[in-house]
């Protein structure tokens, strides 16, 4: 059996990214498997694919809303609709990707953190401030985060990824891949699991 | 526990439909419930929603007709992409409300035979002569269905139950309603079934 780590890619302001992200190192840790986490931002994405956010749909974004708190409670997760949705999640990637360079486990704490910030405690995580206040609430330094956040480096490494993303054929958030195999959305929750349990179906 | 009828909304051009339409009859009557199967054009609900089909979009395209088959391997229902899809399916729905107004088994067994016809053997069930042959098969008369097809009493059936289709909600296929709560699409089935085993979550 593989064990290739898990690829997860996800957006910040995305509810059923905040639904993967609940589950996933747990789920592949029952099946020896890591998973690398990749924050980017959807807007990039939809560029490309010619698609866009679903709340402004008629019909389906007032569906969506509803299916975002149901299917929370279907995988009992605590889940509350934030108050600014959707958000911008430029600054909130970018301090992921400088934690991550510095520090993986501690970017992936505060990745937890940050998605429970928005989904439960309804915080404004477009603002750079309450990033920062994350950051350094998992450990890091929030000055050089705070000075680094406008950095061309760190514009660029997030570009990068975006691209990266796009390059492997995401149009949509969450998106997993295993040993190249992709699935799309938190409902495909069952079919990972399979996917790990008998290495492809 | 509520007996009300589970509504089934679908247009028999979707694979999710097909997917759902292989399990919701049983899947009800081990909860005492009835469905009610409704043959819908997506197109009619893509003009208000402003959505548009998935294939033709970059990237989730591709995925989709990947997952069509992945689903349907993970629910244990023989798949095959038909060759031309999607395709326009106002005569294979108008026959079903022909049939249904006379005979409502017979218009349940001629549409599953339509979904198989179209998902197992390739048939072109865009065609009204393929139609009728499917509505034969299951008991109907086939001169007095090919001379209704054209009818503008039919005709006027089928937009009534688009329009009422919107009027539910719906804005993609398959759209499934609970007393009242709308499920979209064959990977909410988890969902659904937990909902008729506890009448809500």
């Amino acid at each position: 059996m593989s064990t290739e780590p898990i690829e997860f890619w996800f957006d910040f302001t995305s509810p059923y990214s905040y639904l993967i992200a609940e589950k996933i190192d747990d789920l592949g840790a029952r099946h020896g498997r890591k998973v690398k986490w990749h924050p980017i931002l959807l807007g990039a994405l939809f560029k490309t694919t010619g698609t866009v956010p679903l709340i402004p749909v008629p019909l389906k974004g007032e569906y969506s809303v509803r299916d975002f708190a149901r299917s929370a409670r279907f995988l009992n997760i605590a889940y509350r609709q934030p108050t600014k949705f959707p958000l911008a999640t430029i600054a909130a990637a970018r301090a992921y990707y400088w934690l991550h360079d510095r520090d993986c486990a501690m970017a992936r704490a505060y990745a937890k953190a940050t998605f429970r910030a928005y989904f439960l405690d309804d915080r404004d995580i477009s603002d750079a401030a309450v990033v920062v206040d994350l950051a350094k609430a998992a450990g890091a330094n929030g000055e050089e985060l705070a000075a680094a956040l406008g950095a061309q480096e760190l514009k660029d490494r997030l570009k990068k990824e975006c691209e990266a993303a796009i390059a492997t054929g995401m149009f949509g958030a969450p998106y997993v891949i295993i040993d190249g195999e992709p699935f799309w959305g938190a409902d495909r929750l069952p079919q990972i699991e399979k996917w790990l349990e008998t290495g492809g179906f």
